[in-house]
């Protein structure tokens, strides 16, 4: 039996976020811009580009987790409206956004890419953000049991 | 047994497009915007504006028709990336973008939305690409059995 190869993230989103942990399928990712609460789902299978190419059972899986989080996410920070997409014009390695948006936010009601300059969080706003998104993640039911990194 | 409300399109979304017909869950539309090969889906579902308060079974559906529209598009206009994204800053009908972009479009590497003015088809052009949709909407499979309109 060969052993599957080794999940790499693409760089560039290496780079931009923070690894916050692993959903069955997908690496959760947070955005390093303090803009928006932006997080990002990886399916860990490489050489993939597009949402169809991924099989229909993990078709099934990105959007359990997808729709796990985005009601997570709306909730938590009050969102007026959840923007969730895969684009990858830039990173080609699939991956799929899930923003929570405020008629506030910086980039309402357009888009959140290529808007504003990335915002970094500061040391002690990316650590409180880092905890509550942690804490929410903890309470991931079993079917998309969640480890954090 | 109480009768099903009737679905109704946002007049937005029905103001902007051209209906090419419904899967079994979803209305099919053409954006009238020469820029892009453009659809949406709207999922045949009354007072919804999160992929996340679809049932499972009909994220699930949703993603069938989404998958199956993105590799037909994706081949049928050679993309060099397919764009998919439930946004809804504006009109907030639950609707499903699926977009055919190429390196050499308007907006590239930029998302679509708010980049560019709206560039309606001319007549001919319009016919040409409906005729184009429809003869590749009839191919779907029975699983996604698609009713032109």
């Amino acid at each position: 039996m060969t052993a599957l190869p080794t999940f790499e993230l693409d760089i560039r989103l290496a780079s931009d976020t923070i690894v916050l942990g692993d959903f069955p399928l997908s690496r959760c990712l947070l955005m390093n811009d303090a803009h928006y609460p932006w997080l990002i789902l990886v399916p860990r299978r490489n050489n993939l580009t597009e949402v169809h190419q991924l099989s229909s059972e993990d078709q099934v899986q990105l959007l359990r987790e997808s729709s796990w989080l985005s009601q997570a996410l709306k909730l938590a920070f009050n969102a007026d409206k959840m923007n969730v997409a895969n684009l990858g014009n830039v990173v080609s390695q699939l991956h799929w956004h899930i923003v929570a948006r405020h008629s506030t936010d910086a980039a309402w009601p357009g888009p959140i890419w290529g808007k504003n300059p990335v915002q970094h969080y500061g040391v002690q706003a990316l650590k409180e953000r880092l905890e509550q998104l942690r804490a929410l993640l903890t309470e991931a039911d079993s079917s998309i049991a969640f480890t954090p990194a």
